[in-house]
C-alpha cells in the first residue's frame, strides 16, 4: 500500500485508508449495492479485514457473515452503510455507540427528499458529531481508494472500465459525475487513485475529502465537483495544500446560472452560492473552474507531465493545410500567439521538407508525410530549439492506413520527454489516438479542443506558480448571523464619511444645515458646486429631482439649498441637510463596490460605471482584502481597460489610485465582517491625475 | 444509379455522373493515386466505362489499359489526371483537343508553390476555357459520388471507413478537410452521397458544385469547407436552391484571423475575405457557420430528421441529478430556455416516478432507471404531450451493466419518431451510444455538446423558414476595378449633401462663405449652434481644433467664423468654407457605417458610436441593400439594445428611424457600385423623436 497517511484526521485516515471495514447490509450478489463493495475489495487486494453484516446469513461472498455491528470480533475503523432509512439511522447510532470513526452511509431518501428525510438526516449528524464520528453521504456512492484497494462504493463504472491506480483524485458530491470523469480519465488511459462521492454531505464535504487527498503523495491532480460550496475554508486549505506540492486543483461548480441552481437544490439539497463569488474565490485560491465532467477529464494527460510553462508562442506543425489554416484561427481566439520562427528554424525545416511544404508557422508538412514517415520526427526537434516555440500542436486530421503511426508517437514521445515544452496531438480516429496515448502524449480530437486546453494548462500553471509566494490568507467561518440581519441604508453623508475614514477619496463636501452653511460651502470650494438633499430614507437622490448640478453664486446656492429640503418635506422625508459638493469630471465613470457574502465574505466588484452599469456589464469581482495588483489584473480583463489605459490621445486615468480606493473599499468591508453588507460607489471618476468618489450608498446591519 | 441529374451543367455533370472516365497516369497497384480511383469504382460498383490510360502496360487492375487519350475507343466525359507539372498541363491540352468535357488534376506544386506553379495553372485554366473544358483542381483530392460509384478520388479516409450512400454532400477545398468530415459523418453511421474536393480551385470552385450538389434530390444536407469565397453569387444561387427544397447548408470559413489567412494562402492561395463580411453574406442565405469539421459534421443527425422548430422549451431528463444541474446550466448558456411543466404533466410524471424523483424540470429519473429500464419509456410520452415541452435532452452520463439500453433506446427512437419534437442524448460510453445512434436518434458526447447542437439547429431551421418567402436577391459580379481604384475624400458639406439626397436624415447646417453668411444661419437656426472648417483635406476636423459648440450670439458666431477660415489656413489648406450646423443631444450617440467590398458589394455596419467605438466594439455588419427589421435584428444582438429600448426611465429611441438611416445609407453605397468606397457617420444622434447623422465622411473613387 503506497505511503498515504500524512493527514492526520482520524475519521479522514479511516474513510480513505481503513484498516478494518464493516458492510451494514451485505449482500451475496456481487452487483447488488450490498455486494459490489465487497466483491471490489475481494477483487482489487485490499488487504485491511472486511466484516460483512447481514442477519440471514452465514457467509457472504465466501467471507464470514456477522449478525449486527455489535457482534464483530473487533470494532470496525470504517462502516459502510447500505441499509435505507431507520435502518440507518439506527446503524449509524450503534456506530457511535461502539467507538467506529467513520461510516458511508449509501442510501437516499434522506436530505435531498423533503421534511420528514431531513429531520432524520439530522439525527444522524447530531449522534454521530457528539460520538466523535464522521459521516460520508447520505446520498452517496460511497468512495474508492484504488492505492490501499479500499473500495467503499457500488460505482458500476469499475466493471465497466478496469481500474488502475494512478496519480489522480476525483472528488464529487454526484456519484454519477465522480463514475463518469473516472471512466473519461481511464479511457485516456489514466490511472486514478481516489473516487469519492460525497452525496447530501450532512458531514464530511467535497473540501474535507480535497483536503485529504492534497496530503497523498502520489496523488499529482485533483478533480472536483461541487454543487454547493459551504465549506470555502477548507477548500481554501487544500488548494494551498496541493499548491504547494505542485498539485493542480480543477473544479466544476454546477448551478451557475438560476435554473441550475434551482436544479441543484432538488438533487443534493444545494444552496446556492454567488456565481462570481465562487468564480472569485476560485481564482484566488488557484483552482481552475471547468465546465462539466468532460472538461475535468479532458486536461489531466496535460497536468500529468512536468513541463514548466513558458510565454504563449505556438508552433503548429500538421499534414494537413486546412488543419493549419483552422489552428491559426483557433489559436487566436484562445489567445495564443503563432510564434515567429527564427530564420535558423526555417532554413532548417526547408532542408528536411519538401520544397512545396510551409516552413512558416503553421508547419504543413503536406501528404509527402504519406510517403517520408520520418517528417514529424525530423522537424520537431529543430521547433524544439527555437526559444520563440513555447508548445506545440501536431494536428493530424487525417492519417491511417498507409501511415507510420507508430513512428510520429515516437518521434512525438521524443519530443514530449526531451524539448521541456509541451506538446499536444489533434486526432480523432482511434488508430491514430491510441499509439500517442500509449507513449504519454496528450492527444485531443481536434485543434478547437488542444488548444484551449494547452492555455488553460499554461495560464493555470502560471496562476499557481504566482500564488506560491504569496498564499492569500483563509477565510474565517465568517456568517455570523442564524438569521439574515435587519439592515439600513446610510446617508450619503455619513457614507462618504465612512469611506474617507478607510482613506477612500471621496469628493470634496460638506453636510449643510442653513442656506447661509452652503453658501459658505460654496465659497470654500470655490467654483461650481452640486447640491444635493442628505437623507438615508431617500438613497437614489437622482430619481426624486433631489441633486442640483453646476450651482454657482450665492444667490443660486441659496435657492437651490431650500429646494433641496423643500423636495424633502414633499417627500414626507426628516432631512439630515443638504450636500454642497465640488463638481468633478472625470475621463472615465467608474464603479466601486462591494458585498458581504455569507460564505466567501467581502467581494469586490470593480469596473465601468455610469448610469448603464447595468445593462453593460463590465465590471470583475474579486474577494477582499486583496492587493493592487490583483485589481489591476482585474481591470485588465474588462472592455473598458484600453480607455483606463488612454486611447485616441487621451492620458491614462490614475490606474493605480483606481486600484488603491478599491483596496480600501475591500478591506473596509472585509474588517466590518459582515456588519457592512454592501458598498456601492458610482461614479468613481477616475482621470489622470485623480479618482475621486462622487456618490456613495452603504447598506449596514442596523445599529452597526 | 438514383435521379441526381437535375442540374444541367455538361461540365458538372461530367464530374458528378459521368458515363466514362479515364485515368491518366493509371496505376495496377491500388494505394497508388493513380491506383486508388480505379480501385474504388470497381470496388463500389461504377457503371460507366473506365479507362485507364499508361504507356508502360497492357492491363490495369484487370482493364485494358491505353497508351494515351488519343487511343481511347471514344472520349471519356471525364478525365482524372493523376501526372504532375509538364505532363498535367499536357494532358489537360489533349482533353481540351479531344472535347473532353471535364478534367480532375490531382497534383499539387502549382498555383499553391510560387510563381512557375502558378503560370502552369493559368496556362491549364486558358486552355480549358477555350475549349469549354471543366476544371477541378489542381492541388485536388478528387470527387467521389457513392450515389453513382464515380469515385474520382484517392482519399485514403474511403478504406478507414466503408463508405455508404446517403443524404449528406460534403465539398471542400482541402481533401484532407473533406475525407475527415465524411469520417466522422461515417462514424455516426450517416451515408455519404458526395465528397468533393476543389483544391486550387483554378476552374470549378466549392460553390460551383455547392450548386450542382444542390440539385440531386437525394442530398438532404449540405456541409461546405471553404478557405477563399470568391464566387458569392454562385454560392448565393446554391443557398436558394438547397433552401427551396429544405436542405440547410452549413459551412466552414477558414481564415478568420490574420494568422488563419496567412496560412490559408500559402495553403490553396486563397485570398483573404473580410471575416464580418463573410458572417454577414452566410446569414443573409441562411448558409449556418461553424468553427470547424467536428462542428460541421455534429449537427448532421439532427438535419437528417424532419423535425420541425418550435419555440426554444427544452426539458432535460436524466439519471443523474448532477447532469441536470450542469444542463440547466448550459441551456442559459446557449439561450434555450428551460420549459415550465404544466401540473399535468407534473402529475403525470409523478406517478410514474420513484417519490423522491424529481419531476420539476429537469426531470430525474434517479439512480432507480437501474432497477425500472421502463422509466425514460414511461415519461417521454407525458412530456411529449406538454405543449411547452419543445424540444428534449436525453441525458444519460453513466449506464452500461445492468442497465436496458436497447430499452432505453427503443423509448427515445419512439418519440424521436412520433412527437414531432427534437430529441438530443448526450452520451459517451460506446455502449450506450450505439444503441441510440442505430435508430437515428441524435447522439452527442455532452450536453455541452448537445445543446449548442439543438440550438443551432432551430435557429438554423427557424432562419431558413423565414429566408423561403424572400429569397434576397443575388449580388451581381461585382469588383469592376482591374487596379485599386484611387479615392478621394469627401468634404463634410459634400458628405452631407449626398446623403441628404439619399434620404439620409443629417443636422440641419449651411456651408458659409462670410461671416455673415454664419450669421444668417445661426439666426435661421436659432440657438447655438456648432461651427466647423469644411476643407476635404481636414476629414478630422477635432483633432486640429476646428470644431466650436455652442456658438451663440453673432459676435460669437462672426468671431468663431474668422477662427475657423484661419485655423484651415494655419494648415495650409484652401477652404470650402465654414460649416454652421444646429446643436444636436441625442440619447444615444449610434453609429452607421458602409464600405464596399470587392467580393460581397456593399457591407453596413450599425451599432454603438461616440469616441471609443474602436475599443468598445458594439457594432453588427450586414449585408446591403437590406430591409429595416434586417438592420433590427442586427441591433438587438448588441449590448446596447436595451439602451435603445430605453432603460432607467429613458424613452426608446427611434429605432425605426434609425434603420430607415440603416437602410438608406446602405442603399447609397450599394447603388453606387463600387463608386462609394465607404460611408462613416458618427455620431448618429438617436433619441426618442429623432435620428440625426451629426458628422459624415465619405470616400469615394476619384471623380465620382
Amino acid at each position: 500500500m503506497p505511503n498515504q497517511a500524512s493527514y492526520s484526521d482520524p475519521g479522514l485516515q479511516a474513510l480513505l485508508t481503513p484498516r478494518s471495514i464493516a458492510v451494514v447490509g451485505a449482500s451475496d450478489h456481487i452487483h447488488k449495492i450490498g455486494g459490489r463493495p465487497i466483491h471490489y475489495m475481494l477483487t482489487h487486494g485490499y488487504d485491511g479485514r472486511l466484516y460483512p453484516v447481514n442477519p440471514q446469513r452465514e457467509t457472504i461472498q465466501g467471507l464470514p457473515a456477522y449478525p449486527s455491528l455489535a457482534a464483530l470480533p473487533d470494532t470496525p475503523e470504517l462502516a459502510i452503510i447500505v441499509v435505507a432509512g431507520d435502518a440507518a439511522v439506527d446503524a449509524v447510532r450503534e456506530c457511535a455507540r461502539l467507538g467506529v470513526a467513520a461510516a458511508i452511509v449509501i442510501a437516499s431518501g434522506f436530505g435531498e427528499a423533503g421534511e420528514a428525510g431531513k429531520r432524520q438526516q439530522d439525527e444522524m449528524v447530531r449522534v454521530a458529531r457528539h460520538a466523535g464520528l464522521r459521516l460520508v453521504g447520505p446520498n452517496s456512492q460511497g468512495l474508492a481508494n484504488f492505492g490501499s484497494g479500499a473500495i467503499a462504493s457500488f460505482s458500476t463504472m469499475f466493471i465497466e472500465v478496469p481500474p488502475q491506480d494512478g496519480p489522480v483524485a476525483v472528488i464529487s458530491q454526484s456519484g454519477g459525475m465522480g463514475a463518469m470523469v473516472y471512466g473519461l480519465l481511464r479511457s485516456q488511459g489514466i490511472g486514478v487513485r481516489h473516487v469519492h462521492a460525497t452525496g447530501n454531505q450532512a458531514d464530511i464535504t467535497v473540501s474535507d475529502l480535497a483536503l485529504a487527498v492534497a496530503h497523498d503523495d502520489d496523488v499529482r491532480l485533483i478533480l472536483l465537483y461541487l454543487e454547493t460550496l459551504g465549506d470555502p475554508a477548507t477548500l481554501a486549505r487544500a488548494a494551498a495544500v496541493a499548491r504547494q506540492r505542485g498539485v493542480p486543483v480543477v473544479a466544476v461548480k454546477a448551478g451557475r446560472t438560476g435554473a441550475g441552481q434551482r436544479a441543484a437544490a432538488s438533487h443534493t439539497g444545494a444552496i446556492a452560492n454567488e456565481d462570481r463569488a465562487v468564480d472569485a474565490f476560485f481564482a484566488r485560491h488557484g483552482i481552475w473552474r471547468a465546465d462539466d465532467a468532460h472538461a475535468l477529464a479532458r486536461c489531466a494527460p496535460l497536468y500529468l507531465r512536468d513541463w514548466s510553462p513558458g510565454a504563449n508562442g505556438l508552433v503548429v506543425v500538421s499534414n494537413s493545410g486546412a488543419s493549419c489554416v483552422m489552428a491559426a484561427d483557433a489559436a487566436e481566439h484562445c489567445e495564443l500567439a503563432m510564434a515567429t520562427l527564427a530564420p535558423a528554424t526555417r532554413a532548417g525545416l526547408a532542408q528536411r521538407l519538401p520544397g512545396f511544404a510551409a516552413t512558416a508557422n503553421p508547419v504543413d508538412v503536406t501528404a509527402a508525410l504519406l510517403t517520408n514517415s520520418g517528417l514529424f520526427g525530423d522537424v520537431l526537434p529543430v521547433i524544439a530549439d527555437d526559444p520563440a516555440a513555447d508548445m506545440v500542436l501536431l494536428d493530424i486530421p487525417v492519417a491511417g492506413m498507409g501511415y507510420d503511426i507508430e513512428r510520429f508517437a515516437t518521434d512525438a514521445a521524443r519530443f514530449a520527454d526531451s524539448a521541456g515544452k509541451p506538446i499536444a496531438v489533434a486526432a480523432w480516429q482511434s488508430g491514430v489516438v491510441e499509439p500517442f496515448r500509449r507513449r504519454g502524449v496528450p492527444v485531443f480530437a481536434s485543434a478547437n479542443e488542444a488548444l484551449p486546453a494547452l492555455a488553460q494548462w499554461r495560464q493555470h500553471r502560471h496562476m499557481l506558480n504566482r500564488l506560491t509566494d504569496t498564499v492569500p490568507a483563509v477565510p474565517e467561518p465568517l456568517n455570523d448571523f442564524a438569521e439574515p440581519p435587519r439592515t439600513a441604508t446610510l446617508s450619503e453623508a455619513d457614507s462618504l464619511a465612512r469611506l474617507a475614514a478607510a482613506g477612500v477619496p471621496v469628493v470634496r463636501h460638506r453636510l449643510c444645515r442653513t442656506a447661509a452653511e452652503a453658501i459658505a460651502a460654496w465659497q470654500d470650494i470655490g467654483g461650481p458646486v452640486a447640491i444635493k438633499a442628505c437623507a438615508a430614507a431617500v438613497p437614489h437622490k437622482s430619481e426624486h429631482g433631489l441633486v442640483e448640478l453646476g450651482c454657482d453664486g450665492a444667490d443660486a446656492v441659496a435657492t437651490a439649498f431650500d429646494r433641496q429640503l423643500a423636495g424633502l418635506a414633499r417627500l414626507g422625508v426628516d432631512p439630515e441637510g443638504v450636500i454642497v459638493a465640488a463638481m468633478t469630471r472625470g475621463q472615465r465613470e467608474c464603479l466601486i463596490g462591494a458585498r458581504w457574502d455569507p460564505v466567501f465574505g467581502a467581494v469586490l466588484i470593480v469596473g465601468d460605471g455610469g448610469k448603464y452599469v447595468e445593462v453593460l456589464r463590465d465590471t470583475a469581482a474579486l474577494l477582499a482584502p486583496c492587493r493592487e495588483d490583483d485589481v489591476a489584473s482585474a481591470l485588465a480583463r474588462l472592455r473598458i481597460w484600453p480607455i483606463l489605459q488612454g486611447v485616441r490621445g487621451e492620458p491614462r486615468v490614475d490606474i493605480a489610485a483606481l486600484c488603491r480606493a478599491a483596496v480600501a473599499v475591500g478591506q473596509l468591508v472585509h474588517d466590518a465582517a459582515g456588519r457592512i453588507r454592501s458598498v456601492d460607489l458610482n461614479p468613481v471618476m477616475a482621470s489622470a491625475d485623480a479618482v475621486v468618489v462622487v456618490d456613495g450608498l452603504m447598506e449596514v446591519v442596523e445599529g452597526s
